[in-house]
């Protein structure tokens, strides 16, 4: 018999009954039934009850091993009582009467228990990550992971990709995130830094003629603490393909990813890849507030602003009269009530609005039939008892009777609502509220249940511009990166650079981005001119991406490609909000390892060998 | 039609005989056959002919077309002249008569041909890389690599194994070579470390119960150059399993490699994995040298002290009196020849010992039986020529004439030697000598076409010794790393700390080590015991190895594992001696990248915030 194991603590079943059999696993939990001990035996795999009394040889022993001991047992199966049988465990059928005990391995006092759901902080599951990866819910969250990143693989495959390693110990990649250095012992003072992406070197494998590329991929980011990102790396489905146009890598990766979130995403409905619909980065902005919008939302915003311009609702009024201002509805279908208006209302106050008009729609009330007839709320009530009044609905809210009936009407049947609906109202300069809208539209989805919970919901966002203007000094610069081809060519860059838009492209998954990309820039003269716009010269430009620039000196190929966070889709199908659950030995928010205690001194020789000194902090 | 291409230039066949079709790729090679030309296009899956003459509406433009301009070619498939149809070439049966072109990418001046078989400098090719990279050869090892990859994916997985990806910005892990560093930004004056392997990691995975983990790892080293290895990094194949012993890993991962090497080992013989011998390290000293024997050599050395003790052989008769030396013999089939043999004995004098002594085996000369007579040469010539004279073999060399008939011809049988072999002698401590003895086996295997070149040989090497000795300090040190069970277990550490083995092992390939792993020491107190041993206090340990130490209080499971090196597995075979031709984007032996400028002069705020400054060199 195998030293360990003749079978894991998940194989046997009633067919066992009678085997002798050994297990190894830890002491997941152990009830002492006066005399009979049951022991629930945990292995990767699963749990399997081993039971003793004193007839057992190893009672003795047994009786004295505590929780997370790993222990082997040896014993026969015995099947369980019909009344004892545990229909949830693939084991629940048996147990095994233990015959020999050896510890393998005994436990000190635990800092956390595996067993049962105790929350711990997180210090303490960092710091004994071991023990916490031990618990259900963590071996389910990093076997997804791993099998979510090798589905990606073989899917990848399929369309005959290949992975290629780029390097980790490479050039600064001034993509705008910090670098992490690392100091060169064989070149004192000269430092390597660890790649932000492999954007340069996915490029410069094209332009060395390997057509299709995908890696997952390590990228390193010096950022400052969010609870939603690691510190220090995160990975990437990383891709990229020549002799391609936007479509066809649309055509290529939806598929993968549709596949993923279908295989793992435990029978939520996943919008067909082909259906994706494709959103410029503008009317994303204008539709839903967001260039990431969360589509298993059915809102809409529209702009509703020739039905206040003149109005009497004068602050509209007088707001349309500037130049770019609009006025934009969110439509809130089913969220027809005071309350819940008021609530969106202190909604908006709270992310630093004045506040959100609104207007809601209902069945007429005897207050307003009264009004409306001259009589007295009593005779109304009565009439439309009587059904001598005809009963229609109306419009509610202040700003209802600011801009009066018509203007009103014409709002509801623009945005299509009906009695028991509501509409928001936002005005001024879009890019002053449209975030705000999005988070309302959001929030407004949310709390009408509107937001289906039960779907991946996935949106191409396209024609992203090229550039951006710094509010405040007026400078142009980049807006995602450098890299993308600017659509119309060199032509596009004569004109007013605002209005550049670039082949460049993301993917949002339930208000999440899952993946950006570009068809990339691979004419160096293009490349250049387009440095230029953003205030970059020819010097710098080679300077800082002299391999990509030298290269695309040698006959590069049109190509492009796109990279997806695989801890972004692993959080999502784990249904997770922090990082920290889908990273087996994961950093803490300090950038510290709090298990391997990193980062730590250096030895003063090793400093010695890299030519560094060490500035004292005050 | 596709922007691009409606085929790769591997795709089209007599079939597509009519086609309009498109291409896209670069400029191989142009003939120009006065009025007609003809370019081959080649893209990542193969060439295709296209030809232009005056007909063309595109010949003007593809007059000036030159070496790796990347293009688009539109235009009718024609069948080629049967006598010109190139078997070799999957379209040569084919020829893309063009009718229009559009220049995607022209070229510079070319540092390196991609056409033809031209040698470059490797500084050329590596500060030029996407264009080395677009060679034939270069194409086949990265796809070589990638697919080899991908095959130890696939079945690691079909083992069940999960693949879970481990920290790269960790702690310093004191195994032996240099961390290369990471400063911290968030905690000034600290660092983290890049690890050396993920050998904590995989320990620390089995302690939290994942049982079976892989990993296609980086590994980073800041190791001083050396032709056949990377100066930063490399990567491993590196796998760990819980409650299992030696042999099941054997059994887990000699599968894996055997198939990989029967996959991609294009015909070669590839022994079967459960052929695969154990050998003792001691013995694999003994018999071949080395700890990593190349197996496709059949000598097997043997130790023949007996045969020169006390004989008339004064220098190996003397030494032998000394305590710990040993007569050792390296047989040489086919090798009876003075010339060879005076060769080998020149091997010896260059590689530092003062020659080999040998003896060789040829039948009897005219000579040998004219002195064993007393007749003159003639007299024995017509002697032998009549068979009036029994004409056996005898042994050859001042060796032999000083020890005798006698023990040459026990030797002999010893060896199992015959007419026309020889056999040579290295005489003192075996430490001195058995490095020099491999690598003699290797020249004379090599040089008597005894070495099958057409195999993958495979051996494991067993029973690692703990321990070595310092022979200048005498202290005692891991010989290996410090996470290897002894055999025995504590017990075994009572006794002489040199004569303590361990579960560790290597697998020799060819001459070289593929793989090196161990059953672990999961037990603390065996562990510090054995920390002691060398040196190491409690403390010392605690600080050094904290993670895996205080891991192993609360119920560490029995586990061992490996790791593979991938660049040596893809070197040997893609038949590479330098580990640059396997690698996408290598550092040169200086560990500079000289196509993305690496390492580069930090920029002083970088510096400022990393609390960092960089001492002058002289």
């Amino acid at each position: 018999m195998h030293a360990y194991r003749s079978h894991t603590c998940a194989q046997l079943t009633k067919d066992n009954v009678g085997d002798t059999v050994r297990l190894s696993g830890w002491v997941h939990r152990i009830r002492d039934h006066g005399g009979v001990l049951f022991i629930d035996l945990r292995d990767h795999y699963g749990i399997t009850q081993v039971i003793a009394d004193a007839d057992s040889p190893a009672f003795a022993d047994l009786e004295k091993v505590r929780s997370e001991w790993c222990i082997r047992v040896d014993g026969n199966v015995l099947a369980r009582d019909e009344s004892l049988v545990n229909p949830n465990l693939p084991t629940g059928a048996i147990e095994v009467f233990a015959r020999e005990l050896e510890v393998l391995s005994a436990a000190a006092e635990l800092p956390l228990m595996v067993f049962g759901d105790q929350e711990y902080p997180e210090e303490t599951r960092l710091r004994h990550r071991y023990l916490d990866l031990r618990r259900e819910v963590m071996q389910k969250a990093m076997t997804l992971r791993s099998d979510v990143v090798s589905s990606m693989r073989k899917r990848m495959w399929d369309l005959n990709f290949r992975e290629f390693q780029t390097p980790i110990i490479t050039a600064s990649s001034p993509e705008g995130a910090r670098d992490f250095l690392v100091p060169s012992r064989l070149h004192p003072g000269k430092f390597y830094a660890l790649p932000q992406a492999p954007q340069q070197f996915k490029q410069l494998i094209m332009v060395s003629g390997f057509d299709k590329y995908f890696q997952i991929a390590p990228c390193f980011r010096d950022e400052d603490p969010r609870a939603d990102r690691s510190p220090t790396d995160f990975y990437q489905l990383d891709l990229e393909m020549s002799f391609v146009e936007q479509q066809d890598i649309f055509d290529t990766i939806a598929p993968v990813l549709a596949g993923v979130f279908e295989e793992f995403g435990e029978g939520k409905n996943v919008d067909a890849a082909a259906d994706w619909p494709q959103i410029s980065y503008r009317d994303a902005a204008k539709w839903y507030g967001s260039d990431k919008p969360d589509l298993r939302n059915p809102i809409k915003m529209q702009d509703c602003s020739e039905h206040f311009r003149g109005s009497g609702f004068a602050i509209f009024a007088k707001l349309l009269e500037q130049d770019g201002t609009e006025v934009r509805a969110i439509p809130a279908p089913t969220g027809g009530g005071r309350k819940f208006c008021d609530r969106m209302n202190k909604f908006a106050q709270g992310e630093g609005l004045p506040g959100m008009g609104y207007i809601f729609w209902r069945d007429k009330t005897a207050d307003s039939v009264a009004q409306e007839l001259g009589i007295t709320v009593k005779e109304a009530q009565a009439k439309m008892k009587a059904g001598e009044v005809e009963v229609g609905m109306e419009a509610a809210g202040p700003l209802a009777k600011n801009i009066g009936p018509e203007r009103t009407e014409a709002i509801r049947q623009q945005l299509g609502l009906t009695v028991g609906d509501a509409a928001f109202f936002l005005g001024g300069k879009p890019k002053a509220f449209e975030k705000i809208a999005g988070r309302a539209r959001d929030v407004i989805g949310e709390e009408l249940g509107l937001t289906d919970k039960n779907r991946f919901a996935f949106a191409w966002i396209v024609d992203f511009p090229i550039y951006e203007q710094d509010e405040e000094t007026g400078k142009i610069d980049f807006e995602h990166n450098p890299f993308s081809m600017p659509q119309g060519g060199a032509e596009a860059l004569e004109g007013n650079p605002l209005d550049v838009l670039g082949y460049q492209y993301d993917l949002a998954c339930n208000g999440y981005e899952l993946l950006s990309g570009a068809i990339r820039n691979h004419k160096p003269e293009i490349m250049f001119k387009a440095f230029e716009i953003a205030g970059y010269g020819k010097d710098e430009v080679e300077k800082r991406f002299g391999a990509l620039v030298n290269a695309f000196q040698y006959g590069a190929p049109p190509h492009g490609g796109c990279a997806a966070g695989i801890d972004r889709i692993v959080m999502l199908l784990a249904d997770q909000q922090n990082i920290r659950e889908v990273v087996m030995f994961p950093m803490n928010q300090r950038a510290e390892d709090l298990m391997m205690n990193a980062p730590s001194d250096p030895m003063s020789d090793q400093m010695m060998e890299l030519g560094l000194r060490v500035i004292p902090q005050d």
